[in-house]
């Protein structure tokens, strides 16, 4: 009788209290959506900035943007946490030309970009396509001396693109030295992408220190077609030219902009996107859009007056592409500090329409947070799922066991921008961006209200 | 006691129904986005055969093309449906200039198409900027020989664009006799979007006899606030020059194909976008995209062999945007033939990445269809909301009482290009596309098997 009587004390308060956030989130939501900064911001990043190696003047100028911008967004304080980063550049511009097919003399140049951290060579040799690792290993005996291309295609059938990225990663991250340990001489790896277009999508590759560095470039989809089908009926050889090396090591700063909790007990929240972008483009999706959606987080927060009970970090990492220095100093630092934190949210998906968030908690944390799916849903999200979170909160899951997240956009158009000459300003959409801020300004409100 | 066993027993007969549901949905949609043909099918009506009102020869061209394509897609027999359209041709193009402020002269081109069925006129006035049809009913003494500008802009707040829309819409279908009806001799009208180019949006405007019938232009929102700015502080002239007429109505056709169901009482199933489009762009999103997923859903049927209970059409309508006779048409013979018509949907929202489907039916027909949301949740769908169907279908529900639906794509980009020369092909993504159909598939095959 008793817990009956709580049951049904206990509905209208419940009712209430969902009612006052759903009032608020909707409040928020409708200032984003008519006074929102985000795009303003992001056609600055990239259009007076543009893309941002690690290491690259450009870089440096988008901190200073970021840190002016932070506080323009209102963050009562900015921190600018040195860390050190690599500063990988790609020289002149690359390029892969078939220069004979069955020893008879081409000249016929294939969209390419060198891999991110490839080594500056100008070599000539044969072609042999491969189609996977397996493959690879079968045909060991074929491969010294050869340039191997790794045509390994997307899986279309996959609904979420990011599975597909995910399986056909390794080709690019160590298919050349994969094909090196067999003596191959230059690697030419087939994009990694969907699209139907000819644009090559570079991204990081690491070489395995126990084999020799050989060039590797991604070639665009309608060329890897192409040369897959000639090496099928044909001997094609092909020169590859790149002149990317490592400068020495730059000092960076992720850049912090905080909002004051009111709790005396000081926890965190962190919410964050990388500054950092590959070498082309203007790294407007990735992840010039998660730089700008933090700050539109932070500046809805201080348009509505809002008083956190926790301190929350807006952070725009350093070094996400290649090397993640900038996420590991903030761990670090966290752990040096003994700092409680509560809860890390990613966005670096795109700027496109939100559909949710995956997260990495326990069970008891990812029901609480489905409990509040009809406060999140009128804003596009239907996914609160178990997965991961962003690569830059990674080391605070690692080290702190930090719960952590990133926002889901709509995965079909990412890969036919990620890491290409494609990533530009024209390919984000303002109501998208503004969305995606919405969905994470509604989590981290409730999280920062309700605990986890 | 026996209730509990029926229930034990059927848990089990309703997972092994499911799951083999499951696994011929996915084998479609594999199909569908390795196999597609959809994507193909729009380049070709879109770049060779191009925009296509009601009435014009590209409109013939159209029907050509839909016949032969739905033979290809597999049909079992294509009928031809004649129906009656109006042929609303724009002439010369449309001009709308500032030719002074405050008396200065000036010549300042504002971007601007005539609205669907506007008359042809060449007109000089000064403006009067209105809000709302409020403020013109108050003003009803200023508006004698002026051109009224309506600047009535989409509400950014809401979510759903197609809620701004159907908020705004009234100023271009009824804005110029409204202002005709007080003594305008010229209307502008913001044009319905909330996007951040300068496009100009016709779309369907209709004349009210009792009063007389004036020239009526769309802007481009750029050049809306612009004006609307000078108009605020400045005596604003402007001159229109529209040559729209109509031509004598033409003879048109629903192109149908039909996939024969096996069941000895025949029941129809219709899926149905809208061949004809308005006079600029290409009409790929509105509603190329939607006719090429019809004809998809067909293909993958055709492809799995997959013999249907009910007939099942695939209709290509005729005159969605200035008329909507190809929908009526379809109607009335589904009438005069005493047919069973079991169910409808229409993809009309644009080629975007997919999220569900409103539908208009009753309770325990939408129960139904909800209960099979595990099965269509994989593909995107998380929407099956009590709502509208599309317009063809519209007649349909009226004079059969037939059970409707439409496809919901995301709604974000959709007023960026409708009715533009920017609804171009590009604005088309790929994967976006064949996802709506593999939706529109899972569904259809659902009410086919199970019923409604």
């Amino acid at each position: 009788m008793k817990k009956i009587l709580i049951a049904i004390l206990a509905i209208p308060i419940i009712s209430v209290a969902q009612n006052q956030d759903a009032v608020f989130i909707k409040k928020m939501s409708d200032d984003i959506l008519t006074n929102g900064k985000a795009y303003d911001w992001l056609h600055h990043l990239t259009k007076k900035i543009g893309n941002r190696v690690s290491g690259s003047s450009a870089f440096d100028k988008a901190t200073d943007w970021g840190k002016v911008t932070m506080q323009e967004a209102g963050a009562d304080n900015v921190i600018m946490q040195e860390c050190k980063v690599p500063h990988w550049v790609r020289g002149n511009n690359d390029e892969v030309k078939i220069i004979s097919i069955d020893n008879k003399k081409q000249s016929h140049v294939l969209n390419a970009l060198a891999l991110g951290n490839s080594i500056g060579s100008s070599i000539e040799a044969n072609v042999i396509a491969i189609k996977s690792f397996d493959e690879l290993d079968k045909r060991k005996d074929e491969i010294k001396g050869k340039i191997v291309f790794f045509n390994y295609a997307f899986n279309q059938t996959y609904v979420e693109t990011f599975q597909a990225y995910g399986e056909a990663g390794k080709y690019r991250y160590s298919g050349p030295s994969k094909a090196a340990q067999y003596g191959a001489v230059g690697c030419l790896v087939r994009s990694l992408s969907g699209s139907t277009d000819n644009f090559p999508h570079t991204g990081m590759m690491k070489y395995n220190d126990s084999f020799p560095k050989i060039p590797a470039a991604a070639l665009g989809l309608q060329d890897a077609n192409k040369l897959w089908d000639m090496c099928t009926k044909n001997l094609v050889k092909v020169s590859i030219k790149t002149h990317g090396k490592f400068l020495p090591d730059v000092t960076a700063y992720n850049v912090i902009g905080e909002l004051k909790g009111i709790s005396a007990a000081i926890k965190y929240i962190t919410i964050g996107g990388h500054l950092d972008s590959w070498d082309v483009g203007e790294g407007a999706n990735d992840d010039g859009a998660g730089v700008v959606q933090t700050m539109e987080v932070l500046r809805v927060f201080k348009a509505m007056n809002y008083k956190p009970k926790n301190t929350i970090r807006f952070v725009l990492f350093a070094n996400e592409e290649n090397g993640l220095n900038g996420g590991r100093k903030y761990a670090e630092q966290a752990l040096a500090k003994n700092e409680e934190h509560l809860f890390a949210l990613e966005t670096d998906g795109g700027g496109f329409t939100p559909r949710g968030f995956s997260l990495k908690l326990n069970e008891e944390q990812l029901k609480k947070i489905q409990s509040w799916i009809d406060l999140l849903q009128p804003y596009g999200t239907h996914k609160l799922e178990a997965g991961g979170g962003g690569a830059d909160i990674g080391p605070l899951n690692e080290k702190l066991h930090t719960p952590i997240a990133e926002l889901l956009p709509d995965s079909q158009r990412y890969f036919d921008i990620h890491h290409t000459n494609n990533d530009v300003f024209e390919n984000v959409n303002k109501r998208e961006l503004l969305l995606g801020a919405v969905n994470m300004t509604a989590l981290i409100y409730l999280i920062d209200k309700y605990g986890l």
